[in-house]
């Protein structure tokens, strides 16, 4: 079996959104949708771009698709041969998951499509395809290619102002609306064979007719390049795409290729995770790091990981606490330069978050739960669409959901603790850290009668449960980030000087004190029989089965949480919250509380979110009962290879790649099956294999250098 | 035209619900719903008992209906005369707002029956009535009589055994399910002519069944006598209603009105409020004072009155804020020891109030939001079905409506400073301010890095922006709660030791240095070009239109308020809010703060509450503008002659009478038109009629005697 590819046979019209996102090729600064040549906005073709987003009207804001410059679409003797539209003999879609080669086949019958096709690690503004035409019969055939501007908006249209012209290249300058980002698309196509072209400049694009005639037997071959740039990258765009999309089509397509596979090597290298026993986990392995790293910041330094990657405008393009608590973890341990990327995103948006908690009323830094370009909230305060009344509806994410600012302050001191590393600190970590302790000393919520300090009003990691008080994963983490604060004067016992200064700056002396204080004052969590209390007043609610409360819906796509939902008033949560408190902290439970909690708490849990299957099955492990995480583990490892799962909130569609659950499968891999910790400065292995898998080798980078980690059942080594 | 009844003539079944509150006869121990005579569950006839209560499984605990002592249906020749069933040749129901007394008659061609009916306000345990029949036509009549146990139940049923027996009455011993409260009804008939009595216990009653013979233009009188008594009352109700019931029979139904009326002759003596200029006018405040004084509490010092009065289960029954702001200012002002029985309610119901502070870990006392017998909380977690999925919505008003304490405190503090009297306040008052005030101690939200205090997480009186912070009504009231609790020490400053006891022994004395800087920290309101925001981040809402908030309605009887609400994310308020704020403090703000206030919130106003008119009347009088309050007088005055109104909350019935608007009408005739307030020390009016009206004359009782007020638009007196 090959465990480095997925080939889907048939033609299937319904499953396009489920395609788009399985056979999505990426590179960190945009993602290709897995669509057909010829399909348009109905099948939700769309160049979605990292890190470019735009406000159409009041509607939310997301991420920007660039026109698209692989359309094409062929016709034969007068026929159009696009899908759907005509029933094809015969078609499949592939994915190679070590180099992110998207295939596709069609047989028409008279003729038969073959493309293959990168978004190129090493080139990353270039896009490009090999076709490959067939013909049984002879003919005229006429293939249509250019840059199409019928591309999927969720919230579009995003572009002002569109502008084509050609002169080598064909090009299209698409401007948005809401910042005036130029987006500059350019086509090239080669061939060795002969045709006619025609340049036509349409409503929906600019494209070239290629008119040629064949013989029965003939092959024909395509080669298309598409590059794209925006004002944000440089200057002028649209110069700097159409000379790349010249000279790449000069080197060629097998070039190019090459370079890709290459780049694509490297990177699996540094983090490929292999299998030995089971191979439907070795191949959910091997996607899962391919989702990951195709989407992975590698172009710049600053950038962090959308919640779908760069698979659509699902959840506004916006950067979640998945980055810090989900991503993390494979990066600092294989690329640290890409976690470090990541947090640079949070220190480069610390200005946003110091707005978000002032427009609050509060001090330090709040940062925004679904984080855009420069730390912009894209989270509203009306986030899901009621069924019933087809109305927004008031929820809490945005503003009651605290944690996020911890998830960050934790991050940024793991990558401290793993790396050893003190320059990103230096570089504005420590000052995220602070500003973060900052403001939940200034939203605790004191009593003017005894030292007890609550964190009322808050939303923990189980979002069905809104507006509790002492959520147990929040006050632990808002803990661990204050801590961090006032341990940074250890971090940097050699060089006070800095810290001095720092604190002059932030007028941060007083703070210090109030939260040495605060930090004793603080109830970590409450206990009941051994089972933390998630929040206060959770043993109080409705003990419904999952069952039951499942068959209170009068819709199915109605959402669970808050006053309304079947959920919202019972024990029954969305995903791991105290047993994500214990996964991120594995040194303060014992296995027997762990045991106990997770056997309380797993049958109450939905796992409504993708974020919740890896925290259980990390905790599994940690109480050495791997087998309970398998499951787990491999529905994690394959939720993008399978695609389906949830795709809808209310009535928002909330599909796409689960870049979360990817990280979720290397962590459960990585440092639950193999146990991976670092103890006394060095790396070490603590293994719990499940009955499945025989033998576990996967690279990290330590101590500056790549060691490779091997695990069977018996022993263990670190090379 | 006669101000003091009302008529409606014709017959429609369509209205029992309706006329069931409209014709309603009580005397504060219990309520006859307005229905006929033969109406059994079917047409909502009810027994209202005050202050007994019964929870049947896990439905809302509600009020107990008695069985219905005063049944009578009509045979003739063999015909049932029962409405509905057959079509009446003429009908009417009448109600007299003088004595009380309910009337009815039905014409059904052969036979003529008119009755009289009366909840004696001399002999609490007593209904009476007087049943005449005209016969056009010689035949055999039957009256069934007696007692019927098919009473309307809305969480019923709450008798788990009900036994029948008779002597000479008959009598009807039903135990509650959830207490084994024991109810007894006995009956009683009385006639000048002959008749064969055949006495028929059967599923639903007991019964005699009377028959008679007449002759063609006879006519035939019967006189029913009811009695109810609880094991509330005595240990042998039983005995005690038989004894009542055959006692009252003897003396005869002449006398008994006679004695009613008496009593209610020295009720209107005490508050009737005499309005010329305005029939209507004149005819709806008589009423109002009817509504409100046949439900005053004048068989007992310690209780209060329900939300909808003695009209039947709605609002379970329960006491609520209605009590002590609006029902209170009326009885403080005519009939003290009235004022004095709804606080002597609050005073002897603290235990409660304690305890539901406690069970939410707060100090102190927190007053049910809707408080049952022994100040049980009557409000649910779940107070509104939703009318899509017809769950039930998790509502607030129970844990976060915490002004009521305050209302509490307000209230209690009142009646010393209106009537001079401090023995209240030694009875219990001052334990009960202080322990409000410490409930607020405790439910302060401090902050560990400034001296700010806020009250966040409360709901205000407008309902529907649930869990808002500082909203300032609360934080207010509050204070005035809190320098109640400090001011103690004036009220007693010639009885220290009584003082310095209660400190002792509720261990105040740490706390009364904490509630003295807490006061100084806590922020009123905040404001913005003159308008007080109703809470933080109101101002920051949605601004539609209160049409516009209507037109995104789905279902008439959605309810408003929430996060799925219509209005719960705009600036569309239920109630009056900051409007009751200054309502409640009418020397804190300048008329033209007033004014702005009052153009800003009344437009954005739906007035979903009868608590609502009486505030913007109020209010607009005191800035000289009586004619703004005119039509919110007219409605709040009217509301229970009219009827109809707000009927549904969600799928929740609310209807019944309107005490507190009531009482409202009273305080915009009193406290606004003629403008009565207590100037140092002394009563005094400031006139602000409307132009409808050109004379009021009311007394007050002031210092120990009965005064006169007098008003005109030229002048006004007090003697």
């Amino acid at each position: 079996m090959d465990t480095y590819s997925i080939k889907k046979q048939g033609y299937d019209p319904e499953s396009a959104v489920d395609d788009g996102n399985r056979f999505l090729i990426a590179n960190g600064y945009m993602g290709y949708r897995g669509t057909l040549e010829e399909a348009g906005s109905g099948s939700y073709a769309a160049v979605n771009l990292a890190g470019v987003y735009d406000q159409n009207g009041d509607r939310w804001r997301e991420p920007v698709n660039a026109p698209n410059g692989l359309f094409a679409a062929l016709n034969f003797n007068g026929k159009a041969l696009s899908l759907p539209g005509v029933t094809p003999k015969d078609h499949f879609l592939s994915i190679d998951y070590r180099h992110g080669i998207f295939e596709r086949y069609t047989d028409f019958g008279e003729v038969s499509l073959k493309t293959e096709r990168i978004a190129s690690l090493s080139s990353p503004h270039l896009l490009a395809e090999k076709i490959t035409l067939n013909f049984e019969k002879a003919g005229k055939a006429s293939l249509t290619t250019g840059i199409s501007t019928d591309i999927w908006d969720i919230n579009g249209p995003h572009f002002k102002d569109i502008k084509c012209s050609h002169e080598k290249a064909l090009l299209c300058n698409a401007l948005t609306g809401e910042k005036e980002i130029l987006v500059s698309v350019a086509q090239e196509v080669k061939s060795d064979r002969g045709f006619k072209e025609t340049i036509e400049e349409r409503s929906d694009g600019i494209f070239r007719i290629l008119d040629f005639e064949v013989k029965a037997g003939e092959k024909a071959e395509f080669f298309l390049f598409a590059t794209v740039y925006t004002s944000l990258d440089l200057k002028d765009p649209s110069e700097a795409a159409a000379a790349l999309c010249e000279e790449s089509a000069e080197r060629g397509f097998d070039l190019c290729k090459k370079e890709n596979n290459t780049a694509w090597d490297r990177v699996l290298e540094s983090c490929s995770v292999d299998i030995e026993g089971c191979d439907e986990a070795a191949l959910y392995m091997h996607a899962s790091l391919y989702y990951l790293n195709s989407i992975a910041p590698r172009h710049a330094d600053n950038l962090s990981i959308p919640a779908r990657g760069l698979s659509g405008q699902t959840y506004k393009g916006a950067v979640f606490w998945d980055s810090e608590i989900f991503l993390f973890p494979m990066f600092v341990y294989t690329q640290p330069e890409i976690a470090r990327s990541l947090l640079r995103y949070r220190i480069d948006t610390l200005k946003g978050a110091l707005e978000k908690a002032a427009s609050y009323g509060y001090r330090g830094a709040f940062y925004a739960w679904e984080s855009q370009e420069g730390g912009i909230e894209g989270c509203t305060n009306f986030n899901v669409v009621d069924v019933f009344t087809h109305r927004p509806v008031r929820t809490y994410f945005r503003d009651k959901q605290i944690h996020i600012s911890a998830d960050i302050a934790y991050a940024m001191q793991k990558y401290y603790d793993i790396t050893g590393d003190r320059s990103l600190l230096k570089e504005g970590g420590a000052e995220v850290i602070l500003q973060c302790a900052r403001f939940y000393l200034s939203r605790a919520n004191a009593h003017a009668d005894s030292q007890k300090i609550d964190f009322a009003d808050v939303i923990g990691p189980d979002e069905y449960h809104e507006r509790v008080t002492n959520n147990a994963f929040t006050n632990r983490m808002v803990l661990f980030c204050i801590e961090s604060a006032l341990g940074l004067s250890k971090v940097f016992k050699d060089s006070q000087d800095y810290l001095e200064d720092l604190y002059d700056r932030l007028d941060y002396r007083k703070d210090l004190e109030l939260l040495s204080d605060l930090s004793k004052r603080l109830e970590r969590y409450k206990e009941k029989d051994g089972i933390i209390e998630q929040f206060d007043g959770y043993f109080d609610l409705e003990d419904a089965s999952l069952k039951e409360v499942k068959s209170k819906l009068c819709n199915d796509r109605e959402y669970w949480g808050g006053d309304h939902g079947v959920a919202g008033t019972t024990r029954i949560i969305k995903q791991a919250d105290v047993i994500a408190l214990m996964a991120l902290f594995p040194e303060e439970f014992s296995k027997d509380c762990v045991k106990a909690n997770w056997d309380y708490y797993e049958p109450r849990t939905e796992h409504g979110s993708s974020l919740s299957a890896c925290m259980y099955a990390l905790t599994a492990c940690r109480i050495g009962e791997p087998d309970r995480a398998w499951d787990f583990f491999m529905k994690s490892a394959s939720i993008d290879v399978k695609g389906g799962g949830k795709q809808w909130a209310g009535e928002i569609y909330i599909g796409g790649t689960h870049p979360a659950s990817n990280g979720g499968a290397w962590m459960i891999a990585v440092l639950g099956f193999a146990g991976l910790t670092i103890k006394n400065g060095r790396p070490e292995l603590n293994p719990n294999l499940p009955k499945q898998i025989k033998r576990m080798r996967f690279p990290i980078y330590f101590g500056g250098k790549r060691l490779v980690c091997d695990v069977t059942r018996e022993a263990w080594s670190i090379n």
